[in-house]
């Protein structure tokens, strides 16, 4: 039977073959979804993908409890990040443009962790905002400059999801909303939230999958890099 | 086959078999379902009823188009609101207690004004407070002192129902929640809605069905009526 | 990045900003949600909050078990509820006003129970009605006297979520319903009961989110404290 | 192609081949289904299986306006059951047995008389108890005797479907609840009302399809006639 | 606040009341639902019903591993049923009539034993079919003897559900469907069992809740003996 | 900003891009999807694709009663097919191989129709077995050995969808099973034969879309064309 | 009651408060949603917002047949958008940036016009790229270069919504995903497409909700406006 | 009562009847459905059916982590497949017929294997090609030769479930498409990837139930198998 033959832009190893050029086609850094490989695995991913790109930074995310304490030890130049789950190897890029990140509770801090980190490693700068519910509109109010000057918003919330809308009415920033798994009973694991940020009053919410940081960290990355000026074009 | 006995506490319309005795098991006025009776049912129920009940307002909600039309032909001195889809027959009570209703848009108004009815006919004073989506916060910020005045809340939203998180952050008075079917796509006929009431982060925030202004009317009214001083109490 | 400087509405713990300000928004006392924070955290929280306010109770809920038997170790002056999984500290308020906790089964206890703790935590006193579901109506009808004599009722059920309905027919009080998680099947976790609450035949009902006795505690509190003469009025 | 060849248990009308060998296999008489089928199908349909069996009766259910009026036009001996929507044609069988079918509003009576005419139709008797919905206990708490003394009950209920759970705690007689499509919002065509059915806290409940009155005729039929001494056994 | 008083149709253990008129209300033994409650209170309640009925059996369902192993300890008459995961306590009745009971795979037997056992503690006798699956049609079609000789079918099957639908078609003895949650993907934990039996082509089957052994077995006992000529009457 | 230029395998007709090369690419005919087609539009496509491969068959699908009566008159040749709701034009190909077509009932005639047509369309030949629901099996069993000679089988059935486990059973032949809407309440329309389909417990049954007869006859010409002796290899 | 005051930030029209302070906050044009509201409403609602501001375009999407006649009539000046089924009034701005818009069908067409039109009215400028669904991937592959061009991208498509994943694959320009309701049977109206736009293995595409052109266009232009030089930076 | 006897299409191992009939009605070899069975119960089974058939092989699917460990030490034999988490036993039959198995991802390799053994095992080849997913095209594309030359493909992805509209677009050979529980949030354990594919924009796309490798390669083998040319017919 024939076969395509070894291809340049897969690196094949064994347990997986690895899409290497993705780069060249979007211009996004490397990145290992950890979830279900091994440390073992994972260690050998990351090394490879450093050992191509040795001048930028590698990312994996979704990091079990074991791969956090593994991997460094095999990989001591790689950097922990155990609020996001996740691990760096390689330099982070110099950052263009701000992607400022808002988040309604304490529980909704691992995904924003997780796109704050895929933010910087996808070359734009980062502004937290922590805290800022709908229940509580004196600590958002108080913020509204800091949304005015980010190229991009990342909002993350959990229960009802309504913290999207009320930024939205506040601000003309590009806006995308992450839905989080926070919540019990008829909150059904995040889709409560979901459902209400698909149904923002406000126009111009786009919104990713449920505790999905990393999505939105790619997207929000994008826009506020292309929105910041170029530094060849000053 | 025993049978159990006519029963002063029923009416016998033939076609129906009226509950009378409501009014001595929880103090509230007589009320009929319009939807899915003949225009012809509606006037011999609401005459009945009437006819025990001369000195207060009988409501009959859910009207079709032509029940509209031809129950104010038949019964002059009926009450017609368009808006509500509703009729009323009989006297107003005076009113004990306020009982504000907030609404997100101008969808919603025929849900809050079917909210509105049944709080004056259940003996409840109304304040309406329109188009205060979370979109324009600066709408909702300007009545705040109207919010502290009321002794309980009605508040009316669509899409993503984000609107009672807010007012449940602003107010400790005790607040109903009424999602609207009003919505597309994912808002699955007031689902959306509903779930982001359910979830509120604001605490104290109760539910009720889908477009159904009358149960939560009926609710605020009791809660407004026991909130003010009795009348026989000074 | 301008920064909108410290807030007094806002204690920052470093790792949650608690928002101190809610008592004086919505007259209720200061609350944390157990779910998801370390033993550490929230004895911290609590202290902190306890200091802030020495004169009136502290509520925590939702504690794993091991917060259960750790906090009473740190904070002696704890009391706990472990059926309701929750400690509070400070001195309970006065009780304005009377809240009728009915439950179907003794598996709707846990929810009962913090819907009563939370109740007085909020100034309402609790008039407990346990195991009195609508398969055996007996229990319910030789209880009517104490519905009566409640400013507002909590009924708690899970399965078919059917007591509600069967309540709100024998009385006008302001009813909240809360679905419990109680049950299997096509159950779905509360589900059942949930939609048969919202679509109750009794007008009046409304309802909280599954097992949220918290959420129903705070509204019917609000409730029975408003509709009880004030102290100060005689 | 080799073909089964003409079935006499089967008799082929050109647009359907009808299954005439049911009673040889199940002892219940033949019964069409009204729905998607022309007036001209139905009376062609209604005739042939009258001339097999000219000494039983024959069911059509499910008939649209149209047919309604139409067939009996074609065939003057049937008898149309215009609540029920539904025609016979041939005499009904003597009775053995009684089912008792309770419903518990006026919108359920569709249900209710499909259900009462399928019994009729399949050899057993019917006591029919309306208007017994759970927000008005006293009206059930009156005809306890009737339950007693019935072979099977089959319980009609929309909205949140509870009334299957409060008689099946008042009495052991087999019961088959039934489902309606009556409520809006959040009662999703019926679906609430099915769920607390199946989640019934009474035990020995059995539930039908939503609206399925004809189904819970058959099964309660066959429970009632079994139940009754045989008159040959006198 | 006024009380009702000790009610003697309920006996308080302190953990719960029992409801221990049920028999006098629908003439059934008493039953524990085991779920929940530690092997101590399962002893308690089981000494506690038996010594008020000693004469009669007690049935204990859904018992834990530790309490099926614990149980017996303590009571050591308790008889164990490990595949329906239940004890009963005291001396079963004499049957009256027959219940067939259908399965159609291994992974359905604990539901059946369910059922078994159940309808032996009710009054009735079983005729266990295993392993008929609608996939080898022969196993099914060489027991329709036993089929047409029992007073009411339980029919016991996961996956699509379609056992009921085959049945209904040979058999016109009253038959009661069992979803199980056996399956994977898109069953859904026993969803697709239930619709497909909802939705069976079949008439007369009605359904009860997935996995409900228990309930089917109440039920169809009842039918079971008031099909039976009663022993008396001879 | 440019442009892609002319492409030789689509023919743009301005409201729409034909794609002109699947034939090249997957061997089969030009097919159009007529829902939501004006008649106007679909004489249009019918012509051109006619024009461009007179010597075979195009397929219209789904037409509305309106395009039904339409087409014919401005496309004589075309013929129609009412009860698929279908249209072709062209000379239909020789069949090769043969897929038996099962239907559970009379109200799945259109489905079944509409692989019926999609199948001649696409070069095999048809064998219709109708009205063979699993609650009357002696109907099915009868048509064994036609099973046996087919090359694929499509099985059509609404309600439960039980149908293809049964035949699944009695044949080893690849088998395709199309849900149908028929059905009503918990059937929602073909959800519940959908996932009956899905769960199987007849290993090797594959589903198409609920109603999706032109899915199924697609597939189903494909397996029965590739099993037939080429003609050209004798 | 005291009252808020009338709010310059808001115009009351009687039947709906306008909120015409949103450019102010987010640089936005105005825009009515048509749906629900009558022509005479919608052509009030556009003068009065034309006449704040005659210098830019006002946009009404979602109109009715009846609206898309009579508007034009009333307002000579207004440009109709059928496919879109929208109306602008007054100029359109100049294109700042370039959004391309992909489109899988003809049937989607009417979301991505929408999308389009939302576009131009908010400053960018567009390119559309029709029928290029997954199924024909050389149409797709041919627009490469134009997708690398643009400076964000919205995706439309219906049935299983997979070009998104195939577009994000081929570019790293920013993607917004528009659901359309584009399916029938398992596609319950656009949640198949949603839901496989929320789960792209694609990283960085976010969604909005079905047939949501506008909230989609609304966003994709702040984001073009964004990544173009500005006029006044040369 | 009367018993059928015993059945030789029937062997009861006393906790289960097994059907050894299946190859004489279907063709197929002896399969177990590993998933709730004891090593024990396992290794039984596999003897037992290897006695009777000992030409050819036995295959047990979905086996526990123990069950993988025991079974080869109580029979040294069988050939452990870890990835499909299977084992089989007894000589594997010559190959007629290839189907192409494409995978999306490395998280999909269990899925895919339990395809390629279950094919081996049913009598057809199998070519393996794997992480094709449709965000790197040029790996798909790369391929396509061996999608012409095989006589089935089976097709199994995740998350949004797009890579069967690809490869239908692409090829005309008969496709089964399997979708996979793998993703999180809104991708709910498979069913947004069955969603998608059971709506592919592709015609001839079949699919089966979630991670369901089995079902697939069932169906696959049996077409590959009858497309190819008898060896005797040469």
């Amino acid at each position: 039977m024939p076969d395509s033959g070894p291809d340049p832009r897969v690196a094949d190893l064994g347990f997986a073959r690895l899409d290497v050029d993705r780069a060249a086609r979007t211009g996004d850094p490397e990145v290992v979804y950890g979830a279900g490989k091994t440390p073992e695995q994972l260690v050998t991913i990351l090394r490879t993908l450093h050992e191509r790109h040795p001048d930028r930074a590698v990312l994996a995310t979704r990091l079990s409890e074991e791969a956090l304490a593994t991997v460094p030890e095999a990989l001591p130049e790689a950097v922990v990040d155990r609020v996001a789950r996740a691990v760096t190897l390689g330099p982070l890029p110099a950052a263009r443009g701000t992607v400022a990140i808002l988040s309604a509770g304490t529980s909704d801090a691992p995904v924003a962790a997780e796109a704050a980190l895929t933010i910087r490693v996808h070359g734009a700068g980062v502004d937290r905002i922590d805290d800022v519910g709908v229940a509580g509109l004196h600590r958002l109010l108080g913020v509204r400059d800091r949304l005015a000057s980010a190229d991009c918003l990342v909002v993350v919330a959990g229960m009802e999801g309504a913290l999207p809308s009320v930024v939205g009415g506040l601000s003309g920033v590009p806006l995308v909303a992450v839905p989080t798994s926070v919540g019990y009973g008829a909150s059904f694991g995040g889709v409560a939230a979901l459902l209400g940020m698909l149904n923002s009053c406000a126009p111009g919410v786009t919104v990713v999958n449920i505790d999905n940081g990393y999505g939105a960290g790619v997207f929000a990355a994008r826009v506020a890099r292309n929105a910041a000026p170029r530094p060849d074009a000053s």
